[in-house]
Order: structure tokens, then C-alpha cells, then sequence
């Protein structure tokens, strides 16, 4: 496998663009994307598990609830939910897609994302379709750009793999960075590959992975609700369409995980006002889900982010976030390691504190990106979970998002 | 009932001090508290049910199982918690109060306060005793004070009532602000009566009591180590020990949640770096666990609370916390409104934006006491939660905590 550049444009098949129609006041910031396969294909999504769902996410169901799609439309600016005439926009969204590029408005995926609860006015994206039909090209960045709200930087990735001798592509890009606690679902990710793969088994890939990539991330422990995630898979590449379980199958899993994990770790890293990419590894649990709970209650601790944004080895609030976790664990045997780059420091053995130099654990804490590596000592199962520390910068971003 | 003066000390037969001995650096800050009832108490408390729990709460558990006690003490500036020595640590600190006030070490009510994980020096615990017994009068507010953390108003409430024709009074102290989130269990509390009524009793008052007051106030989702609220009652009213249900019981029950519902608002609206005290005034539920869920999740939500320190009217965030809850509603019948001191205002119906003057809902959003009321139009059942804003002080505080 190699990282290869192209975004949501490496796979062979595959164009994308972005403009900015006039959803934001900001003309310097594009606001549309648009994504589009020259053969329909194969697709699959995960939705956000919030009662409160945008109007796209229940528009994208229904039109991909037969498999497949060849166009994906996104807005920034505005999340088109809690508004009384949301379906009837994102429909309208879709037809114009259709029109623009002659397919079934059945076979467009729409997304929105933004403030909650202002009606959605479709005039600037019908005057857009043509400038974004225009704008269609090997533009990933430009679909990527269209999709941020409050990113601070452009989220894309794409790898080259092989199935049955065929080479193979997919790359993705995310938009962030705020409203993020995926549960069972995930924030905006629009990935597509030219790799041959049935809807059911691209389906099963997506369901799967995305258990141990996006809904591990968590910025701010407030679950979105127009929180997506959809592959497109065109077959363009050439190779014998997988169908079932088997080589064929992980290696395209092994690719799929390559560009979630990375979209993953973007998405922690530019959460709102970020400064660190946190990463919490747990070793030696009883199981998996004691792993994960452990991982997570870490990660959303507001009292550990803070800690981490202060360079602050304050590892009695990482022991303190397991112990609410209503994870199974024995506290005595749990070890902790804050590990950077300038290197590893171990702060706690057996549940209580070991002699640290503070010097050598600020200088750890001071990097960019840092991980607490838990260790439970108390079994086989590990997980990871990411997020970011919790700054002035977040408090400020949303103290007034909307104006 | 009354509202009266006193605090701790307004029942009769307790006498509270509090002194800086040496726990803390900074001398102008008391860190040391004792609380004295001349007659032995029924004792009743609950506890975090965080699984890192501090050694004090442990040592208190074993104390007032026989259902009685005389005496708390209580350090702020080291919580005594992830010690290797912290059991022999609090042990000792009930022996020294024991040996000072000629009562049972098995009487004495042990608490702490403060960072987890650094040893606990009994020393200035030891060397500050005679000073602490001396400091013991009518002080209510030198014991609320030298349970201090990061609060900054100190915390005390005191009301008289009549049971039996007697006139009993209760009071209490407590202290905040951060690593609130109390889960069957709450923070630091301590609350004196001198009505009688008899140890079953009073932990059955409490238990129920905590269950919509302490319990439904949240700060910043972390559940502290240390949480631990308890109530001694010494009968020196002279009524008629309360030993059952009935109108005496229910009495006492309402007065033990005036004093509870003032120190949650208290606690919440000095959170660590709050600006503003928030309620969450839910209505019109199928159930109250529904109407607690939603409650909860709207206070703790990140974005609500960001939203609010900006006096921002973002109901959109209002929504979206509800929906991803976890508690079964009907969105599509949802209404909430803001309110304050400067009126009411109505921003989201059938759960969808209603036209409001964003000019009326700044001017209510920019009061110190915000309650956001959700009507759910789906049943009868109603809770209230209490948080607080998310602030840069906050993250300052916590940033750099230890040092």
C-alpha cells in the first residue's frame, strides 16, 4: 500500500470541485461541493445515531437504499435540520445534481452541514449548479474546501493497493471540527475508490471499520446530527468485483482503515481550537469494550483536555476519567505513560504515583501530539481513541458561532 | 420554614472552625476544617461511585456504619487520593481529632479535597490541631472556607422548621467547582441538624434527596474521586425522634432540600470559571428518568454551555443534546424557550425555529441566571438539572492546576 496524492480524485473515475455559491457571507470561503463518478457505483453509508437527524441524512437513505449512487452534493454554512421545509431542500438538491449532470436524482447523495435550525434558502445553489458543474475536475482540494466549517485545514487522503493483480485507489476528505462524538456513526467523510466491490460487501467494510476509527474520535463529546459517511465504489479499476469474505476483501478493508485513520486523526487534531492531537492507547483489558470505554472516557475528560492544552502531566484526572468510565477495571493494577516525540514517561504504577521529573514531563507534554498509554494489566484487548486538548480558542469559536 | 442565619452552626449543639495549617502555600487560604456536634449524631452520607475512590471516603464508610458520628474534619489543597499511604493518612487524621476532642476515632467523619496523587503530609495536620479545636465557635463560614478549591464565593445555607412543635434547624456547607458531575453520589457536603431522627431515616432522606438535587448538577461531565456529602443529626431539638414515614419525615425531608437545592445552584453557578448559573427546566415527559436524561445532557453539553457564555440564543445545540440524550422523545414535538430575569422568549416549536427578536433574546441571555425550559408535549413526568457556562476561565484554571 502507498500514499499516493488525488484525494477523492485519485480513484480512477472519479472528478470533484467546489465553489462558493453564496450559503456563507464569506466570499473568500467556498461553501458547495460536489463529487462525481462517471459510472454509478457501488455505495454505502453510516448515519449519526442522534434522534435529531439533519433532513440530508434521511434524504441519503432513501436514495442509496438500492446500493448504489454516482454523485455526492455537500453545503457548508448550513446543516439544513430543524427546518419545517429541510426534506423538500435537500430533494431540490438532489434534482439539480440530476439535471446538471444527467442521472437519477436516486442516485445523488446530499449533505449539509453547519448552524442548526436556519431554513436553508436553495436560490444560491441553483445559481451555482452551473459554475460547480464547471468546477469539476481532478479538484479534491477544492470539494474539501467546500465542505469546512470551522477547519482550520484541508482534510484529504488517498492510497494505492492491489486486489487480483489490479491496481486500486482510494482517498477520502473530512470536514470536522466541532459538535464531534461520533456514536455509531460519524462527522462528514466522503470516500471513494475505483476498486470493484459489491454494495453489501462495501456496506460490511464501511459498518465494521468505522467501530474502531471514527466513532473512537471525539472533540467535544457533543454527537452532530448531520454526522455521514459514504463510499462510493465505481469498479473502474478493473479487478474481479469482491463479492464475499476472503483476501480480496481484507485487503481492500486494510486500505479502507488506512484512510479513515488518518482522516481520524485530522479530524482530533484541527478540532475546534485545538492545539495538540491527544491519542489515548489502552493495553491489557478484559475485553474490547472495556478497552474502548476506558479510551474514551479518557479522551472526553474536559479536565484531562484542559491538563494537556496546560502541558500538565495532571495524571490523577486520566486516573480519575477511568474510574467513572463504568468500565470493569482493577484500579490497582492500572499503569500510565504520557509518549511524544521527545519520548515516553511513566507517572503511574499499580493506581498511584511514581517519582517523575516534571522537567522531562513538560518537555513530553509540550509536543503537538501526544499519547497516554494506559495499561490495564489485566488482559489481552486494546483499543485507541483520539481527540484534542480544550482551549481559549474553543471557548471562543463557540461562544458566538453564529455571528 | 425560614431562611435563617449560621450555617453549620445554626443547629443547635454544633460549633464549627476552620484554620491554615500549612496544606496549601498560599497562607491567606484556609485549608483545614472541623465540625463538632456536642452530642453524638445519627450520620448518614453517600458517595461517588467513581471506582478511583479517595482514601477519606473509605475510612468515613468503616466510621459511620454503626449509623453514628460527632465530628468532621476536611482538608482542601490534596484530595489524599492514589496514595500508596492513604488510608494510614486519613486514619490518623480521625485519630488526631479523636485524641483533641476526647471522642471515638469511629465517630469521626474524614474528608479531603484537592490533587489526586500527591502524598499527603499529616504534619501540619498534626502541628495545626490545638489551633483547629481553638478555632471551633459559632464559624460556619471559616469551616465553608477552608474546604475551598478553586470556588470563589463560599457556600453555606441555613433554614429553621418545626417538627412535632418543636423548632429544628438545618444547615450545610459545600464546596465546588471543578471535576463536578455527580453520578448517585455528589460533592463535598456537609450538613448539620439538630432534629432527631434516627440514622435509617436520615440516610433514606438523603438517598432520596440526591437523587434530583446533587445528582443533576453538572460542571464539566468528570465525575470526582472524592464526592462525598453527608449529614449529621443530633436530636437537640428535642422533638420526637422521627423513626418512620409521615408528616414529620416529610417535613424534614423539605427542609434538607431547601438546603440542597441552594448549594447546587451554588455549586453550579461557581463553577470553575462560570459566568452564569444555567438551569434545565424539562416538562411534559413520558417518564422523569426521560425528563432527567434530557435535563442532564442539555447542561452538559459543551456547545450549549460555549453558546451561553457567548449569551448566544443557538437552540439548534439545545436540540441536538436532547437528541443524542439517549432518552426516547418526539422531536418533531419539542419546544424550547429562554429565560432570565429580563422575560421569556420562545426560539424553537414543534421542534423547529420560531421568527424571535435575536435583540430580546441577547438582552435575556446576558443575565447571570439563564433557564433554558424544554417542553417535551409528551407526558407528565418534569426534572430540573444546574451547570454552568464553558469559559476561557475554565480552561485557564485547568490548564495549569498544579502548580
Amino acid at each position: 500500500m502507498e500514499i499516493i496524492k488525488g484525494g477523492i480524485c485519485a480513484a480512477t473515475g472519479f472528478t470533484a470541485g467546489g465553489i462558493h455559491c453564496g450559503i456563507r457571507k464569506n466570499k473568500t470561503k467556498k461553501d458547495l461541493a460536489l463529487i462525481f463518478s462517471e459510472k454509478k457505483a457501488a455505495a454505502a453509508a453510516v448515519y449519526t445515531t442522534n434522534l435529531v437527524k439533519g433532513a440530508p441524512l434521511v434524504v441519503t437513505k432513501n436514495h442509496i437504499a438500492d446500493g448504489f449512487a454516482q454523485a455526492v452534493i455537500c453545503n457548508s454554512g448550513n446543516a439544513n435540520t430543524c427546518n419545517a421545509n429541510g426534506i423538500e431542500i435537500a430533494e431540490g438538491m438532489s434534482k439539480l445534481v440530476a439535471e446538471a449532470m444527467n442521472i437519477s436524482e436516486n442516485d445523488v447523495v446530499v449533505a449539509s452541514t453547519g448552524v442548526i435550525g436556519q431554513p436553508l434558502d436553495i436560490t444560491p445553489i441553483k445559481n451555482g449548479m452551473e459554475a460547480l458543474k464547471a468546477s469539476l475536475g481532478n479538484n479534491s482540494e477544492d470539494a474539501a474546501e467546500g465542505i469546512m466549517t470551522t477547519d482550520t485545514v484541508l482534510k484529504e487522503i488517498a492510497v494505492s493497493f492491489t486486489v487480483g493483480g489490479k491496481e486500486c485507489k482510494i482517498g477520502g476528505i473530512a470536514k470536522g471540527s466541532g459538535m464531534i462524538h461520533p456514536n455509531m456513526a460519524t462527522m462528514l467523510v466522503f470516500i471513494t475508490t475505483d476498486c470493484a466491490i459489491s454494495p453489501e460487501m462495501l456496506q460490511k467494510a464501511l459498518s465494521s471499520d468505522i467501530k474502531n476509527t471514527f466513532n473512537m474520535v471525539s472533540v467535544d463529546g457533543d454527537t452532530s446530527t448531520n454526522d455521514m459517511v459514504t463510499v462510493l465504489a465505481n469498479g473502474m479499476a478493473g479487478n474481479e468485483e469482491i463479492t464475499s469474505d476472503g483476501e480480496a476483501f481484507d485487503t481492500f478493508m486494510k486500505a479502507l482503515n488506512t484512510i479513515t485513520v488518518h482522516l481520524c486523526r485530522m479530524i482530533a487534531g484541527d478540532g475546534e481550537g485545538a492545539t495538540k492531537l491527544l491519542e489515548c492507547q489502552v493495553n491489557g483489558a478484559k475485553t474490547e469494550d472495556i478497552a474502548k470505554a476506558v479510551a474514551k472516557s479518557v479522551i472526553c475528560s474536559s479536565l484531562t483536555k484542559a491538563a494537556m492544552f496546560g502541558a500538565d502531566a495532571n495524571w490523577g484526572r486520566v486516573l480519575c476519567a477511568i474510574g467513572y468510565s463504568g468500565a470493569d477495571v482493577d484500579v490497582t493494577k492500572i499503569d500510565v505513560s504520557f509518549i511524544s516525540d521527545k519520548g515516553e514517561i511513566l507517572v503511574c504504577k499499580d493506581g498511584a504515583g511514581v517519582d517523575f521529573s516534571e522537567e522531562k514531563a513538560k518537555e513530553i507534554l509540550l509536543e503537538k501530539e501526544i499519547t497516554t498509554k494506559i495499561e490495564l494489566n489485566d488482559g489481552e484487548a486494546k483499543a485507541t481513541a483520539w481527540g484534542c486538548d480544550l482551549t481559549y480558542e474553543y471557548v471562543k469559536i463557540n461562544g458566538d458561532y453564529r455571528t
